[in-house]
């Protein structure tokens, strides 16, 4: 893909960095000097050292032929502005970063693509380490379910036991999935079948329709693990 | 929980946010006047306009009696210095930002649980919304297994087949998993058996031990959706 | 009307004085303190010292209720951001200045008035100051017609000259109409006839489908106003 | 003619533009590099980075023989002394900027042309954009003729009428004269006879002893276009 | 009289204590809040905290019963405005500090009495006490000629004797005249007569028609004093 | 000479002029870069960019070989430190300037000659040129006695009188001295005798026992010339 | 004592620390708003915001009766006129910090006690830390002898050995003395007699006539403290 | 020795300057470019203009082989951090200036050598001339002796007595110790043996088990040493 990156910020730098090293032809638009020498420096791609807003930048970008743009500045009314031109001359793919949530509809209404307050993404993840450090990453399936991953300690009460005895005993609703099992020496990560033997030290992957509740932390051995 | 939070910058305020919000008590401690005064003019706590390195500052904050303290602040080395008094204190729980992924080891050595570089998090996620647009959202299960989201299309493969029938059609390899379908009018997300048929504008949660291929997106209608 | 002004800088200053005196009831967005200072000692509105992307900011403003909005800072990427957001509520009339030509065309898209280029509107009267100094002021109509305003000397070939006579003389083509006359003691304009008498030191309204000429505007005693 | 100018801001650079493509010799003093910079790269004329209120300066801008001197820097200091050391020397044509009204008199004494209050001449037009929204343009004749382009709407008293019978049906009074009509596919505009048919759509020029008053814009069917 | 003083810096603080000392009625203008208040809490009397050139602050100043008015800012092009709009109010007596020479015609083309490169003054005062250390204080008269205040060393060829013994002995030519003659213990200083003796350690006040030569500050005992 | 001149600022930029012209060989020790380049783009002479408290920088200017060093720098504290260094070099003549008045008696002390408060004495040209406009120049000798140029008008009391007449008539008494008498087409001026006829326009060097009183400044024509 | 400390930087303050610990009476003069606000929170003494080359500020400070005077100030210039204006007030005890080492000739000149190059002396005992890490404190006498602390280690040849065998055993030379020995459980430390046992862990007081050569650090066990 | 050196500030040049001259192979990371010039200009070693918290600064200086880290910025955080990743490099001797007393217990706890409060040394030093003038240097032991030297005066008790005569005296009791004698002519310092004769301007080194108390410093006559 050919792809146009204005801004190369504390977001931008890491996005420079993932899109150039899968194989796309990168630009990267960059209003400061000393941003646009850094990424100069550390990218392997073209920087433009000019104001993304100003038509003879995207142009000079290549906005004609390019796949996508991603705004990534630390302004919503710039990005907005760049995303605006970029519709102009009919970028296919146009995503932006939108600062102030206040701010999503407007660039809906416009038909860009948004990642919405990405701080509060990391903040997030920041309150969960603190709330319930025994879930080491998860992901949000519509309101209430989730998807997440957590270790089996030694005494947990589904230690050395299979599926189906969790099952039978009750530790495990019908609400509830063993996705994955990472183990080491396993790669990729074991598939549960009914017979498949919970061990400690298991890193499970977990899908369960009503969240991580304590009820069901529980079961994989962290009493501790609930928001008190 | 009695929480610190260290820093109201751009992670440190989505992050108080989701503190006091999920009825923690919550002190924070940051530098800058501005940024003191708007935290304190946005949320309920105790805000500490104070310099954090400061002994003072987190015996003000009541370090003695923290359930945790995360330090947010956009330097590593006012991070560790704070992570390094918590411990001082015996702070049970001690979580910090880390923006340079090569002082990830410092912080791990002394024991402080971290964030690694979080805009690089926020890079990924935008870069997906261009590279697969299709995936709505997705985590990672060790090195190559994913969970995604993904919508069904309406001349999908898949699109009007039963889990049995897709299977049977070769549809959905052993490695993968139809982890929860999200539909309309279905709250939690419908659990799949054999015989739950697949709807387009069905938005499925998929396990892959092989992550997100393009053989596998097409089958759910995405012949697109692949990084060019 | 009730009128919100995005900016009190040096053309929302004059604006707010024309829309306070012309009777309307006005509220003032302006994020930069002392400006929002300035204006408050100075006119008989409400001034808001804020950031006008900011949503709390035009609700604060009463954007529900206002019959228009006219932005007026010096940034065309926050002035976007504004008119976007006042179209989100519906505001009925919404201006705004654009100071890069290459954005008129985005603000047209979104459906905004605008006033392109005001510097350039202030460039171009000088220039006629100088290039063509007997011009007082002017209009254009289209591509090449004019109205202007013109003195006459008192050798001026028309001058002493019914219109009859003028074009007898073909001193005024089909294409020229004068259109008003101002006189010392007349008020309004003398709306002139085919009998009307051109007098020395009259100031003319003339109406030229070919614009001011050099050889229409020595027809008025000017023949070293050209542009050389 | 060979014009220096003074000042490349906001007014100094439409104006190089306008005086440098009408084809005359342009020297540009601007004490500002990067201002100085730009306007270099922009304009095909003679930048001097040096502060006008240096004799040396105005030397080397060829005071000597200058045509005309525009000074448009935003401080009316500035500009009463370049316009005094144009005057030693000289210039015949000598036009300035003025921002304070208060100190236009200072700048007549000294026998100075002058622009006054430019961003008051852009407040009105964008005050008369948002208050009669249908005037198009307009020109302002003694203290209340004005000439104005509006637009006819497709239910206008006027619509598919002639100009006789407007006047016959009093719709249009003594004090109004259609100067011209700007109809698609006819240009230059058409000039009116008494049986010239107004059209829906015509832009029409309009002169009128007393303004553009709401009694006469209704008649273009613009009841709504008043200031309330 | 009642003064105005424009600028308390450098120079405006000794004048408004002059000025205040002497028994005037003084009012101050500075715009730098600084400076303003610094001169408020040192001399006695009103200080505007104000843009000179502002007519507001002019008129709060008093300019129209002002019987003078002295402009002391650093900017020449802020002086010449200040005493266009002082002769604009008729003060009868408006003096202004020259900081660029080439500008001392433009002042004195508008009228107004100026001090030309005060710092120049200091400089050669400096030079002086360098280059002629023997020489307390003079004063130029015309192109040439000196009044000079010279120290008597003990050996001088003058000292100990008669003006009349001076002149016979061709110490003194006809175009020098001691004028008047400081001694410890005389108050006013001696006038002297051709018999009064000139004694080392006498401060001589001295005029010579062809400045302060060598050849004549020999004859004081001042031999050294000479610019090498 | 050789001399050091330390500080290109208000004061030391026309006194390197000064120094220059007049044949000497000059160093100049300036700290800021901006002055320094200014000041070697203007004057003939080495600029050295240092700070002259120290040592090398004194050793580069070559201190151990110079007549003389000035000091001319705005802080009276960096003034004594040079002063004392360059007493440790035995320079032979030091002067300073001296901002603080009380700070004189520790230059004093410490053997340095200075200059009290330059910017006083300009204060006090600018107030004699309100207070007593008709005195064109003058000094103080002592505390009361003046030697001061006045011109005499056409009406005045000693105007077309010789001295012994204007003696006889009492206009002089025996405190004052006609020293010179400048008169166009005469130079050197006029060295007065008994029978000298004062004329109308001369330009008058007096010599006051008791100051430029008014009771003596009336004899010359100017009755208004007093301090009210 | 009345002590008057100029400076409340990073050495004024642990000296005002000192200095009001020790009972003294103390006067601080710091120019620096935001430093002088520090200070008056964190010391019980006076502290003056004001520039102390003012006169006034030193009286303020009751300079007539101060005992000493200490000038701390990053500003060599600064401190001496500081210097020179507490001798005019002959303050008794003046010191002051030295930065640049070429200054401390001047000081001494005009007769203050100085502290040089403070900052060498703490490169000196970090350097120290490093190249003879056993070396505790040191103190140097004269060119080449020092009396240092060492500690005692297990295997150290003196170990468990009387300093009379330590002598026979010429561990010991002439010119080493060891002054005191601080052992756990002893307090003052113990003063040592030719019989008394040194043992391992105590820490020696030492004095050698030739410094801490590796040849005696040795002796005590530290052959590996050595400079390579 | 290779010694890396982080920082060039106050602290770091003078270390910089001890650790070339002696010999060492010497490494500095300064990030301040203008503070990384100067060092370059001035000491013989390779000066990197880096971060010291960033790895590839520590490695491109060469962490892996050195036998020393001394970390002198002027902030904690820094020092920390660049202690622990020198830890991780097992750089064998590491230290670091710590400037808030506080931290002292978290550089001790990760095992880094520090040298506390670097300023409060200097203030001792300063307040030791002030309060006891007499004493030239000095050296604490523990709690309360001191090693200390001082000047014998003429008249003092002690000059012209043998050690032997001054302790029948009582003038030192068996808690003092005379450990050398710096005398002009003597190099190194005279070893005291009981028949040794003090003299005046005897520069001695004293050990007192109780300090430097007014009892001792009376014995070498100075009485008026104390503090008050």
């Amino acid at each position: 893909m050919y792809i146009i990156i204005v801004g190369a910020g504390d977001i931008g730098q890491p996005l420079i960095d993932i899109a150039t090293r899968s194989g796309n032809e990168v630009v990267v638009i960059e209003n400061d000097p000393e941003r646009a020498d850094r990424a100069a420096g550390e990218y392997d791609c073209l920087i433009l050292e000019d104001d993304a807003t100003d038509h003879n930048a995207l142009q000079d970008a290549g906005i004609e032929r390019a796949d996508a743009l991603i705004s990534t500045t630390d302004r919503d009314a710039t990005n907005i502005m760049v995303c605006l031109l970029a519709q102009e001359h009919a970028v296919p793919n146009i995503v932006s970063v939108v600062h102030d949530p206040e701010h999503m509809n407007v660039f809906r209404q416009i038909g860009v693509n948004t990642m919405e307050n990405p701080q509060e993404l990391i903040a997030e993840y920041l309150y969960r380490a603190v709330a319930r450090p025994a879930i080491v990453d998860y992901m949000r399936i519509g309101e209430q379910a989730e998807v997440f991953e957590i270790e089996v300690t030694e005494n947990a009460p589904i230690a050395e036991k299979t599926l189906i005895e969790a099952a039978e005993e009750d530790l495990l609703s019908e609400d509830v999935l063993i996705v994955a099992i990472e183990r080491e020496g396993e790669d990729p990560p074991v598939t549960p079948r009914g017979n498949t033997r919970i061990e400690a030290d298991d890193l499970l992957t977990v899908y369960s329709a009503f969240g991580a509740e304590p009820e069901l932390t529980d079961v994989f051995g962290h009493p501790e693990d609930r928001i008190q």
